[in-house]
Formats: structure tokens, sequence, C-alpha cells
């Protein structure tokens, strides 16, 4: 991989991280941050990414519960995954108004306090540990890069890094296919997510508010990927790493390859998101 | 994997070795024990397995020669990794005949060595060096297990971990439809392999006569299992343990699972060997 792109590359393998993705540190940053009161009334969330079963984790960590709003066509895997670690689903509707609506009335019926996947200053700092930890291992980095999706492990990277590391470049990779925070940050205007059809699909939701302004801050350079690129960079790490990665996190890969950063000779972090794919649907088998 | 097994695992994993597998050990044990003359005309192997590449690597390391006698026929995979790892290939019918006559050939005009991919005592001490580092990782184990090609790994696994742990018990496991291993280590005649024919591709080759030697003077329980099991087995470490194996990796984590040998309770040390599987055809998807 140093070949390929040219420079040394540092992996904070995430994939390796309970439940599969680096969503495990937020999400137990924050349940673990509530008052002992609060926590006793549970948490609630409705995304049904890696999130869910993230949160399912770290509610059963602090014995408290956890409810998991999910559309009734969630994938059986994404069912199975939240149901063994012992989160409590809802099912509703296959739309964002029934999910926040079923979430809303968790939180009035029980006093559920809702955690929210990205916006929430608790989560964005968990996340930020992978990248102290990496830094911890390896010492001084040049650079350091992660992929955008909502923003919180980004917003955490960049504060972790640059907190520890001064002069490090803190870079930033997106899909061009839903490249919402990469036109945020160019514009300073806070751009919605126009229809973004990625394969990489833990990166298809909207830059978050605390996101936005930890980009605008601290990001110094930010590139965005082809589909092509995603799935040639999730290939290459299974076949020379011997990796399982998923496709969000084949996307700040597909940038160092490409070239479109220029991180020659240097010492590079790569936040390797997550490892949850459906083995039965590989993304460079045809159709 | 601890939970599905009821033992506590300690996994070796080879596959994130140089080459994809744990060969890459016992080639080098190999060449750098050569002496300077000899070593300077070079070695040789008509395997073309993962022995190809990681013979290739040690003779690099040493700077040397390396000449593999491949079938013409062989994947495009298999040669281009010998040929980035800078090892001479030289073509052949797809015979095994063709094979021997091509590498005595080079042995006869260039005095070069032929470096077994198995019945070799140094190719044996060096495989066992996965079972050293492994033990002195983690501590005592109760028992080790590895699956059975021709024997160089278990062998190598059997003298390394029986010295460092008196104790221990030394586990094997073959694909029933590729057993000639177990049927030699049960008779104490070393059997021939009969026409097998499983998935796991390491697998296939006959047991070498150090290979019998030792795993009748060590071993201390044997498990051959199904195809289905060795699938299913592959299937689950990529999906929780989020790392790429090959089928021959997977026979042991399938004969722990399937409950063929008693390691209830116990600390498990388990070797998997490799990584080198073909993306485009893996064993879960529809022919």
């Amino acid at each position: 991989m140093d070949e390929r792109v040219g420079a040394r590359l540092f992996f904070k393998c995430e994939n390796l991280q309970r439940t599969g993705a680096f969503k495990a540190r937020g999400a137990h940053n924050a349940v673990l941050a509530l008052d002992e009161a609060v926590a006793a009334r549970g948490v609630v969330t409705h995304s049904s990414g890696n999130h869910a079963a993230a949160l399912s984790l770290a509610a059963r960590t602090r014995g408290i519960a956890a409810h998991i709003v999910m559309p009734a066509n969630a994938p059986a895997a994404k069912i199975e995954s939240v149901r063994r670690l012992g989160g409590h689903i809802e099912f509703c509707a296959p739309t964002i108004q029934a999910r926040e609506a079923a979430a809303a009335a968790i939180v009035a019926a029980n006093g559920a306090t809702l955690i929210h996947p990205y916006d929430d200053p608790l989560v964005i700092a968990g996340q930020g540990t992978a990248a102290m930890e990496l830094i911890a291992d390896i010492g001084a980095l040049d650079a350091i890069i992660a992929p955008v999706g909502g923003g919180g492990l980004m917003g955490g990277t960049a504060v972790a890094a640059r907190h520890l590391l001064p002069g490090i470049r803190i870079l930033a990779a997106e899909p061009a296919q839903a490249d919402d925070a990469y036109r945020s940050w160019r514009s300073g205007i806070r751009a919605p997510g126009i229809a973004p059809d990625t394969i990489a699909d833990g990166l298809r939701t909207t830059l978050g508010v605390h996101g936005f302004v930890l980009l605008r801050a601290l990001l110094d350079d930010f590139a965005t990927v082809s589909e092509g690129a995603i799935v040639a960079a999730m290939r290459l790490v299974w076949e020379v790493m011997k990796i399982v990665i998923e496709p969000s996190a084949a996307v700040a890969v597909a940038a160092l390859m490409d070239g479109r950063i220029d991180v020659a000779g240097q010492r590079v972090g790569v936040i390797l998101t997550g490892g949850n794919v459906d083995l039965d649907r590989l993304p460079w088998q045809a159709g």
C-alpha cells in the first residue's frame, strides 16, 4: 500500500472495533457521560446503521435500555446485530418522518435520551479517540485522513489530531456522489445532501452542524472520489491487507490512491472506519 | 467466536503474514540456512501455490535467484504474485511429471537447490515459529490446532508447542474429502491421497514422510470436516473477525465449530494459515 501511494501509511483498523465500526466509540462516550438518573431511563436512536449496534452495546455495557427505531424493511443482518447486542427494536414505516416520530414517542413515553449518530459533541469526542490511539501507538504524523458522512468521525479526528500534533495536516475524503460536506466546506454554507447515491452507504448522511463548524475550522484539504475508485480501493485493501472493510472505509484510501491529495513521502494516518458488509453482495460482482 | 465454540480462542493470523500465508516462514528458514556457495546458485520449486510466492520472497531477501516452475495454465494472480516478488517463472505442461522434470532440469543446469514445500526439516522448523510466537504472545495454552496438508505446518507446530508447553494437546484438522493424513495417522501406514477434492486447495497435497513421523509421534486428536463446514467457518471468520482467510485456513476453525474435538472451557491456539483467495469466486456464491 505504501508503494502504491508513495507514502508511509498507518491504518487505524476500526473494522476490527467492537460492532465492526468506529461508532462504538462515540456511543460509549455519550452513554457513559449520562447522569445516573437520566441513564436509568434508557437511550434511543432512529439510525439503523452502525450506530444502532454501537448504541445497543454501549447501553448493555452500562446496564440500561437501548431503543432502536428501524424501518420494517431493514436488512435482516442489521436487525440480528442489534438483537444480539440486546437492543429493543421498534419497527416503523420506512420514512425519515416515521422514524423521527417513533423515536420522539419513545422519548415522551419513557424519558429516554436520544443519542444522535453524529451531531452531538460527546459522540464527536468519542470518535476522536481513534485518532488519539493511532497517534499514541505510532507517534508523529504529517497528515491524517478520514471519510466524511455526518462529520462525527471527521470532526473528532480533527480536534484530537490537531491538539496532539499542532502541525498535522487534517485531510477529508467524500464520495463525489454524496459531496454535501465538500460543498459546505468550500462555500462556508452548510449545504443539504442532494440525492446522495453512493455505494459508501455510511456516508449518505448530511453533514451535521457541529461537524460543519469543526471542518471549516480545522480541515486543510478535502478530496472527492468516484464510485469506481472506492470499489477499487476496497478490493485492494481486501487483497493486499487481508482485512474486510466496508465501502465507506475505502473512501479515504481511494483519495490517497487517486493522488487527489499530495502526501508524497509523508507519514499518513488513515482511519479505516468499519467492516460491516453483505458478503452476498460485493461491489465488484456483476449485478 | 469464543461463545460459538465454548472455549477461549487465540488466533495466529498468518493471513496477515508476508505473501499472505505461513509459507513465508519455512521458505525463509530453508533459504537462510543454505551455505553461501550453495545459496549463490539459487533455489527452485515446482509448487505453484503459496510456497512459490514465499520462496520468491525468501530468495529476494537473501539476494539470490528463485526459479518457480508453474503450469502454463496457472491462475494469473499466482503468476503476478511470483513476478512481483522477483521469482523467475518457468512454464511447463500441467502435469506433475512435467513440473518435476522442469525443476530437475533447472537443478542440473544451474546447481540450484530444490526447496520442497513441506517435506523438508528446515521448512517444517520454520513453520513451527508461528506456534512459538503465539505462545510467546499469549502464554499457556491447553491445546493448539492447525490444518494438515503435507504436514509441514502441523509438524512444526507440534514440535514447537510440545517443546514449549509439554502438557499441551496437539490437534489436527483435515477436509474429509482429502483425509490421507487422517488415515495415515490412524493406521500407522502413510496412505496416498485418493483423488482429493476439496475447496481447501492448500490441503490437497499428500502427507510427507517427515510430517507423517511427527504426526504419529505428537498428535493427540484429529478431526475431519465437511466441505459445508469449511465454507461456513470461512464465512463466519470474515463476518465476525473482519479478516480475509482462505478455505484451508478455515478447516481448523470448522473442526472447533463442529464440536468434533472437545475443547470446552479451554484456552486454544488456532493457526489461521493464509488469506489468498480469488475475490471473484467466493465459495458461498452460487456457481
